[in-house]
């Protein structure tokens, strides 16, 4: 299977049903596929070959997702950008992925500008959202000037995108996604949450990113696509209510968000029928609050890594009044048609809630990581793609995520998985987020560590933490060194900690990979 | 993906759950899993190595479904042999796969006897129901004497199944089914009737046939497995209410018979999800009759071939009250995922409700005719599977059959659809059943000829039937010669009439291709 199917099956049978809406502006699957063919011309016009890579740079719009499909059109990579890094970085990923044609939205002109005289190799700057500087020319006017192009039919084994990794540890990689891999991912998601046709498909997760698969999900069984340009809760709700949005897939601070916000009470929810998240299990304070503010939605959970995407889920069935609370703390199950397993250093599986490596095998697994044999060799092992997670698995099949194994702390020979500290740290009340990390110590080799950020108003010092802490964990987890910081913690596209930013000042000049 | 991935994750999640019923046998997945391995473990020790042809000739039974996994799990091609045909018949494909291990069931222990001397290449004849003869070994001693097998792991392009088609034209053709088509075919299935793990499958239609792509279907989502040894409505019926059966797959003229059935008001049937059907569009008449019976049950039309599997689904929301009649009359919409077209002799695509042949692209299509390179290329062309079957297309998609382009009878120059004459000849009175079949004529070319099977009792001559046709249809349509049959219509396992053996004596020693 390749991406193009889901949209030209689209066309096919919902031809003047609504594909697109972008703020005002509504479009028809027959409008979105008649541009993204004359956008995939005006590609060729401008040289672009199958196999070439075509950056994007931009917020989640329309032509972000016309984007998409007209660089899969014409045989061509999608490198979609990760929209918070630092013009510096954007260069190294635009640089590193060879990429020969670029197309940035407005609010990446400033971007844009700085970048153009630095990479000689991209040939082509596409305004997404006009002519401004430093674009060689308009998407729209690209679009008006070319002719609809036949499609370059790819393989399912062909290099559909190269996402990069949302840099938490070293450099960032590129990993190579085949049409194989999206297509698993979006029917998987299909399988999963049971949509069809009736789907109206709320654009928040960056597009950037996988956790909005749900371009080629909701395309595939012909559903209609809702873009929010920037994440904010009161435009969200506006869009449910003006639009009959179906289906969202966020984090959980953000359904926390949506839940406690008071325009839930006054706006016309109904239509509403999933919440995903991924990232993190749900809190079960927040899912209390969504559940009251919106009893007749269906949560679900999807856990993944850009490697290989969601690969468990759990289902909506493990969320309603009666299910087991305890699956609540897990990540799900085994995505349909996916294999996961637990295992020790030799890749042998261990027996169940017994801590092991998370290994992933199936059509969602990445073909590997662009340009870098050494570390693709590393993760892709005997068939199976190694996730660095740690965690264990129950008699169910359930997973349960203790941490990244590069984020546990050795001190003194015993493992500190930082999660477990976390979860009783966060439980401080004078704590509004924190995080654990192992700096070196002489005597205990790392100690543990733990960074907060505290509530308006409030003080804490570490023999206050180290009280709260006893009472629910063993010595050799609790904090031995706290250090506040007056600013929120530094965090990734996906919302996670950038733990390594707060660890490489402690180890600078240190042999720990940070 | 693979087929065996399926079983891993059902055992996986779902290990003390229930996956087989057979009559009073019971096992749960944990049991199914250690009896596939251990057969593996046997059919390696009889010489089966990868890619090895095993044939499979039984009733629906639990060790027919372990005998497809075990077959899969050592990594050979599992052959599964259609019950209905004479020993002549399935020695044919038996040797033209070279099969080198047949398993049977009891009730074919006589054609076993009869093939065993004609077949020294098969090196392995395993009673599934127990050590007759001609059996080597009883399948149950050889999974008692062996120990359990790793999985022979294989990539998706791996030929999995080679199914023979059902002999309505010429000899028949053994369609190689790699494992990427296999799970695409049971992924749609799952994606258009949004199962999960709460599914309870009655396996009513043949095992053999990919009507019961249950097999794999059910089982990746870690459903649960009924099966009906011999099909009976009666059976039925007392398995939906003892086991809470929810879905089955059969015919429109078994739903029939299940709704028309004095057991069905007096039976709790209130499992029941969804009936799915297949073979040809529902009569309105049985629909009528099926919905009055089955009030909350969803009903769902696929539609396919061996060669591509069901590549159209009729959704449940399109059979429910409201729904456009017309589209009842369809076979649905292109698969998720998969793509349809309906094209002229050349290949390009024709206007939306214009005549053409079916070809379909996508995971779903097989890899070739075993050992038929001409016949797989005739099929397979420029990357679509050419399906034979002449129909169009609606503005929204949905596809509307025909006929098989060889049951189309040029009569006078003009093209007559033996579907639509059929249609209005089996409304007359007397007709219980028809078939219309072409002719030769030395005035018309070929001549519009009807068999019938009567209702008891009563009679028809050709001049009241074709007063009766000429009602409704023109004149070259109308039926210029009858035949009536005392015996019913002969039909393929998959319950299509085979019109072959009606025109066989008609056209002996000429060259119309039959």
């Amino acid at each position: 299977m390749r991406l193009t199917q889901t949209l030209r099956r689209a066309v096919l049978v919902r031809a003047d049903a609504i594909a697109t809406i972008d703020g005002d502006r509504v479009r028809t699957w027959r409008e979105v596929h008649d541009r993204v063919r004359r956008l995939s011309g005006g590609l060729r016009g401008l040289g672009v070959k199958p196999g070439d890579r075509v950056a994007v740079l931009a917020n989640n719009c329309d032509a972000y997702f016309e984007a998409y499909f007209a660089i899969l059109w014409t045989g061509a990579v999608i490198v979609p950008l990760n929209t918070r890094l630092a013009p510096a970085e954007t260069r190294f990923q635009l640089d590193d992925a060879g990429v020969t044609v670029m197309l940035f939205g407005e609010e990446f002109a400033a971007v844009a500008e700085t970048l153009k005289p630095q990479l000689p190799g991209i040939g082509a700057w596409i305004g997404m959202d006009g002519p401004q500087a430093p674009a060689d020319q308009a998407l729209e006017d690209l679009i008006a000037a070319s002719q609809p192009a036949e499609e370059t039919v790819r393989e399912a084994e062909d290099l559909a995108g190269i996402f990069y990794t949302g840099g938490t540890t070293g450099l960032p990689k590129g990993v190579m996604l085949p049409h194989r891999a999206l297509c698993a991912m979006a029917v998987n998601l299909t399988m999963s949450l049971k949509v069809d046709e009736t789907i109206v498909n709320l654009h928040s997760a960056p597009m950037f990113h996988l956790a909005d698969i749900g371009t080629f999900m909701a395309t595939m069984v012909g559903g209609a696509h809702v873009f929010v340009r920037k994440l904010d809760e009161t435009v969200m709700l506006e869009l449910i209510g003006r639009w009959g949005i179906t289906h969202i897939f966020t984090v959980p601070a953000m359904i926390d968000r949506l839940a406690r916000h008071p325009a839930a009470t006054t706006t016309d929810l109904s239509s509403l029928k999933v919440l995903g998240y991924g990232g993190a299990p749900m809190p079960l304070g927040t899912y209390d609050v969504a559940r009251a503010q919106f009893p007749t939605v269906d949560f679900v959970q999807g856990f993944g890594m850009t490697e290989m995407g969601a690969h468990t889920f759990l289902e909506a069935r493990h969320h309603r009044a009666g299910a087991d609370p305890e699956k609540m703390k897990s990540v799900g199950q085994p995505a349909y048609g996916y294999e996961v397993m637990i295992v020790d250093p030799e890749g042998r599986e261990v027996p169940r809630r017994t801590l092991g490596e998370i290994v992933g095998r199936g059509d969602n697994m990445m073909a590997g990581y662009w340009n870098r044999p050494a570390e693709t060799a590393q993760a892709l092992r005997d068939g199976w793609m190694w996730s660095g997670d740690a965690g264990f698995m129950d008699e169910d099949g359930f997973v349960y995520i203790t941490d990244r194994f590069k984020d546990m702390i050795v001190s003194g020979g015993e493992n500190v998985y930082s999660i477990e500290v976390e979860n009783v740290v966060s439980r401080h009340p004078a704590v509004a987020e924190c995080a654990i990390i192992g700096v070196p110590d002489d005597k205990w080799g790392e100690r543990v560590h733990a960074v907060a950020v505290l509530k308006p108003g409030e003080t804490l010092t570490l023999e206050a933490l180290v009280a709260h802490c006893r009472a629910e964990i063993a010595g050799y987890k609790t904090p031995r060194s706290l250090q506040v910081l007056d600013a929120p913690l530094p965090r990734s596209a996906a919302g996670k900690v950038l733990k390594t930013e707060l660890r490489a000042p402690w180890w600078e000049g240190r042999d720990k990979r940070v």
